[in-house]
């Protein structure tokens, strides 16, 4: 068989995320599969029993990260490597991450299946915490892996139980011994669905994103004061809640009065005492800000913290703000983008050049080494929820164009 | 000494409360006693050994409820009763119901001690769950005996761990053998703080409430559609939180459409999932509107209606409204509220008429018999909170209209 006409198996690469998705499965047809949880745990002993299927080296890093690594012609040169992650959104879907870690077992599978030697060896990879749900923020191993986070930052986290993070990863047993650092790298593709409705809405097969947007993350405290709602007249009231519902509506406003290519969220409020017939006096709420604009971005939460301080004001509500994160947005390697659009056309797909919303583990890779990632659709768009889904047929295409991407790759002197 | 001299003890009267208010202490001065919680039983038990002290026949009905009875000339009048609650909202005060248990339990010993004798039975009572945050509604025990609520729709109520309440009821050992039914009552004092600002603001000493305000509870359920909120374009999202912050701000502004005289407030909401970068897909909040005018009260809810309606249909949030607890406004007895003006201008205490904006026990009592309120100045007008506060002065103040207005009433043949 000629090396161009080579393509992955469908039914195997459905079959092993069938597989996959029976650890955590939830009623409503998704996942969950929350980091450092017993459930990750056997997701991990599953693929490393498939990664022992393959002849692979197998090494575990004191983050915990997984990889599996398959011999080139030629063992001193940087490998190419690609991966995602196992863990899921509490309810989440299940292909976010996964699709990821299964597309590169399959390309390997293939591979060896047709004993195709290249010429650097190939590497696969699946991070730890991508999601951050348990243990914010998102992204924190291949950070530490990148040099960009402290590992002992991160093995400090605790989750809302009060349990750390480097204990729950003793405790699953995925505490390796191989430095958390990084070591040169050919070329890093991570695979992933699009998690937004561009790619179905405009029926295009593959997305290669040109990178992923800025990612701000605030947090802001209120303080109101408590009463008993029903002798305490309207004025003169402090009414955290109202002061916050106010700043909501700000913060979804500030992207069409920036000007487009911005989004901007509130998805997370706790409000107290949280009590029908008492006026709230303590309400934290969160703030998501995301473009390719980094200077864009920090325009808008200046706006935005304008806005927030005179309602304040006006409601008698003192603020505190936290600057919780910010990374900045992330351009990929322009080679490597073009040869994922180039081998989508090879491959007969119809292929787009766009941007990432998400935040991926490829932006910490990304100041590694040469990066790109591959993006097929979401239907309707939806992903960190139950019903999250992409096709068998599109889930068969992003993976061929991974294979040929790495083929490719791992070909070059 | 002449009756007319007569004055409760205020010490006894203090140490009363401050013995009380070690019942559930919390680390910041004020209680938490939810009903029928462990706090709940010691402050009953100590409650029925002081009743025991002063030779009352005590009766636990159904309910929980407790009551004293101390004998009159005659006892086949229908007795004057007095009481109010003991349990408090989570993080309480030292005030909120229970001076309206210690005072009448004052005027009680004030009488024992001075000999004196009334025509009528005087009646001490402690309403079961008044405060409904356990086991919402508010008033449950009083409203059951007064025939307005159902006693086993009361008992089946759970509270967030699904506790019943009659099996707490029971854990406790306050299930009584007495039916939960109203019987003929002459008169029916409630002797409560103000819990708003009016009193301490105009300098007044006491305040008799005109009546009730009414109290509508709606509970709102709006639903939105979860996406991971990088990749999904701020037009299209159907936020259920930025919809559920335009309600709430709706809500804030109808008492001034309406041209005043009402309050309305959102203390209480859930949001979900509740993940910063996800886009919120449920949210159920409350509203708690209240006023003299009952009609009123309906037009700011039709409007409100409205509103809730046209933000749900421009966001795409489906909406379910509950109209889960109407009360109408409670006009108290005239001839009782004017005999509290007058008794509080007989021992030289400046007085006002005025409207109570909280609901109370009295509210059901008044439909089974003539009813009236004594109000004392909350500091600052705060209540439901720890620091809750009113002066040992005004306590002893109320106390003595309270004494005076129940021997009148006592001699009324």
């Amino acid at each position: 068989m000629k090396i161009n006409d080579l393509r992955i198996d469908r039914k195997r690469l459905q079959k092993s995320l069938e597989e996959m998705a029976k650890i955590g499965a939830t009623p409503g047809g998704g996942v969950q599969r929350l980091t450092l949880s017993d459930e990750d745990k056997r997701a991990r002993d599953l693929l490393v029993q498939w990664l022992k299927g393959l002849d692979l080296t197998i090494t575990v890093d004191e983050m915990g990260n997984i990889f599996g690594r398959r011999g080139g012609k030629n063992n001193d040169l940087p490998p190419v490597m690609s991966g995602s992650h196992i863990d899921s959104q509490p309810k989440g879907g299940r292909f976010d991450g996964i699709l990821g870690v299964m597309g590169p077992l399959e390309v390997l599978h293939t591979l060896n299946e047709n004993k195709v030697e290249t010429e650097r060896p190939l590497e696969i990879v699946a991070w730890t915490n991508e999601e951050g749900c348990r243990f914010p923020p998102a992204m924190v191993s291949s950070g530490v892996w990148s040099g960009a986070l402290d590992k002992q930052w991160a093995y400090d986290k605790t989750d809302v139980d009060g349990k750390r993070f480097e204990d729950e990863l003793i405790r699953i047993g995925y505490k390796g011994d191989e430095p958390a650092e990084k070591r040169p790298v050919h070329a890093y593709y991570e695979y992933h669905i699009e998690q937004g409705p561009i790619l179905e809405k405009n029926g295009i097969d593959i997305g290669a994103p040109k990178g992923i947007l800025c990612l701000h993350w605030y947090d802001i405290y209120l303080e109101g004061e408590a009463n008993q709602v029903g002798p305490t007249p309207m004025e003169g009231r402090h009414d955290a809640l109202c002061a916050a519902s106010e700043m909501i509506l700000k913060v979804n406003d500030v992207p069409e009065k920036m000007g487009g290519n911005m989004v901007a969220t509130v998805g997370e409020i706790q409000n107290y005492p949280n009590s029908r017939n008492i006026i709230p006096d303590g309400v934290h709420f969160t703030v998501d800000i995301r473009s390719w604009d980094d200077e864009k971005a920090i325009q808008a939460w200046n706006s935005l913290q304008l806005d927030f301080e005179a309602i304040a004001k006006r409601r008698g509500c003192p603020i505190r703000i936290e600057e919780t994160w910010r990374v900045n947005h992330a351009p990929f390697d322009e080679n490597l983008v073009q040869r994922v659009l180039e081998t989508a056309d090879e491959l007969g797909h119809s292929k787009l050049h766009m941007v990432s919303g998400a935040g991926h583990d490829a932006s910490y890779m990304n100041q590694v080494c040469p990066t790109a990632m591959i993006f097929v659709p979401s239907i309707n768009g939806r992903s960190h929820v139950e019903v999250e889904e992409t096709t068998w047929e599109d889930c068969a295409n992003g993976a061929n164009v991974l294979l040929h991407c790495m083929i490719k790759a791992a070909n070059d002197i």
